[in-house]
């Protein structure tokens, strides 16, 4: 198997992309960038979309899933801004949105169906155009390579870190190249969340099995995580690929495979970044089920597990509460038998047959109080399993959300 | 329709209830109440219960739901602890549960069946039958009236406050009492929560028809209730009836349709005292949704609304932020058109046609700092509605569970 090694870059890395950041005036913050550009020159590039789930949606995921059917998967630019959702924004919004695309694919020189736009954001706050409007023009003159390490800031709304990951493999005597960013960092929920991700490669694949390998990867990556189980209005994830760097891939064969798993890795180092910044979260938890009749309850399990206020409390306490666990295994609605249970944190058994393991309290307590720790729950019933990422609940969540919007 | 009247009372107020309480040294707290019996002299004693749906459900829920059956509903005493769940404790926590019922039922003179036992405390801790056997012996010596107003408190756990009811009506002549105690105050979520609920009434009732009231009334109160989404292992609600009013009632006739009003009445002012002593709460919350294709559609978007933590700490922090609550109708799974929302916060419109109203900010803060408000959310579809009552997430919330067990 091909390895993907880490490298340093931004989405200007891959062949073909350019990119640019600016302070529109979205966000209230003198300077903070609040909008970007990415754009790719090549004329074959091929894309995909994963969006939120919710009935809610923003009027950006809709245009968005819209021009990336109409376009067939010929997408060239993304535009963004944060600091305003627009969601549930009604007609103006929508038309926020479309203005947006349509003056960046003039200045572009490219079809209005080829530009997708993203949001991220306060909802329902009216969203103003001319901010976004005037900007587009500087936006698209100062496209460059460099400058497209700038729009990973330009994303950021709660995010207390910069999330982004650069990837190069060899592959058929070639290199070939990932690059992508992520914002997290409240909204975030197993069915996608206010998440935003931008990927690009060099790489040369058709739309539909770059839909195709942009799912199995989002499933395995930014589908597994939770902080607060709220799924959000604006929730996308896009990938670019430029082709230029020849190499080609088809979904499901050998080399398909070597391309998905780089780019599962890309997403999981991104999904990885967006729990670790989760707001107010101070611990990266594993939540690792095994034991399971089938992949489902193993799956159901670990998101009770992760939604539970009570257990991410405990974990931000330090405390080794495993009663809490079982607690939310019980009521996932999965099959399993409580009497076979046994629960690890890290090494140590904290439960063992649906009961105390007589484990050693300080002992336990050293483990909860590192910053990353895996729970592992063996249910002993059958060989199905599955992992979720989380992190605790803190006052810092409560402080960030009980005053974002005022 | 009879007038049921709220009187000063506890659960010796209906006729043929004794109770007592005492300090077994469960709770580490010195002469804390931990452990009580609520009895009933009346040899045509009927009783009901409703249990957790946790599948981790502790030893004493699995040992009630035996002994009603095997009973027929002929229960006539239930003993109760506070400070251990005995949850997840395995065969040694059966045998507690055994040999409680056990001792008291010898003790009280009747069958080990007609004894019935719930717990509430933390989970997974070994629990110390010693000091509960020990102590039983003077807590049927000490039965009184008098003393059944004690078991209010004896139940306690996190609650701030004790919780009681106490309902009299005039029904054929004569009176007819129902008296009711609760404990919250964390894991509370719609399916029964790590809340214990006692009632009595010397209503005459069979037990089928009982059984069959007590579901109704806390499908409409315990029910629809939210602190923190967490089902816990030990939710239990039971009612025993006297009989001793000499007024009988039959489930589905006008005269069960009284006392199932009463007996609502009752569970809802439990329910509603859970709320408001929901951990950390400072803020009762009633989510109405109207408008709704079906009522499972108004249901899903009340109770998405009630756990949403960011629509929680929103309203923790007084912010007017609507557009969470919409997100949160939009991931909850019902149908609905966005377009079409109305949001209202008591009489204030926030959102209209899924959009900003225009609101006055201060104004609508203001009605967000209040102590009680009501979300009422018309999706103006169809013609169901639902109600759930919930309360603010708060950094006490954060402090209580954090440091719960240790």
């Amino acid at each position: 198997m091909t390895t993907w090694e880490k490298i340093e870059g931004h989405l200007g890395t891959p062949a073909g992309f350019y990119g640019s950041a600016t302070h529109a005036g979205i966000k209230k913050v003198p300077d903070a960038l609040d909008l970007a550009l990415i754009y790719c020159e090549s004329a074959i590039t091929t894309a995909a979309g994963v969006f939120t789930t919710n009935l809610t949606a923003a009027a950006p995921v809709i245009l968005s899933r819209q021009h990336l059917k109409t376009s067939r998967g010929r997408v060239r630019a993304v535009v963004v801004n944060s600091g305003n959702a627009n969601a549930c924004t009604g007609r103006a919004g929508r038309k926020t949105a479309e203005e947006t695309t349509r003056l960046t694919a003039k200045l572009l020189g490219i079809p209005r169906e080829q530009v997708l736009i993203a949001s991220t954001g306060v909802i329902g706050a009216p969203i103003k155009d001319a901010l976004i409007t005037r900007s587009l023009p500087s936006l698209v003159a100062e496209l460059s390579r460099e400058k497209a390490a700038e729009v990973t800031r330009a994303i950021m709304t709660t995010d207390t870190f910069p999330k982004a990951c650069s990837l190069r493999a060899r592959i058929a005597g070639r290199t070939v190249h990932l690059a992508g960013i992520a914002k997290g960092a409240g909204m975030i929920h197993p069915r996608m969340a206010t998440m935003l991700s931008f990927i690009t490669t060099d790489a040369l694949i058709g739309p539909r099995d770059l839909q195709k390998m942009l799912k199995a990867a989002t499933d395995a990556s930014f589908n597994r995580i939770s902080v607060d189980g709220d799924t959000s209005t604006n929730d996308t994830v896009v990938i670019m690929a430029s082709g230029l760097s020849g190499v080609s891939f088809t979904a499901g064969t050998p080399n398909g495979r070597q391309f998905l798993a780089g780019l599962t890795e890309l997403c999981q180092s991104l999904a990885h970044m967006i729990v670790r910044d989760g707001e107010g979260a101070k611990k990266f938890v594993t939540i690792e089920v095994t034991g399971a009749h089938t992949e489902t309850d193993a799956d159901r399990i670990a998101r009770a597990i992760a939604n539970s206020p009570l257990v991410k409390t405990a974990i931000a306490g330090g405390d080794p509460n495993w009663g809490r666990i079982l607690c939310a295994a019980g009521y996932s609605g999965a099959r399993f038998d409580p009497a076979k249970v046994e629960i690890r944190i890290n090494g140590l058994a904290l439960c063992r047959r649906g009961s105390d393991a007589g484990f050693d309290e300080a002992a336990a307590q050293a483990e909860f109080d590192k910053s990353q720790m895996t729970l592992r729950v063996n249910l002993h019933q059958g060989k199905a399993q599955a992992t979720i990422w989380t992190c605790d609940l803190t006052h810092e969540y409560i402080t960030i959300n009980a005053s974002y919007r005022t």
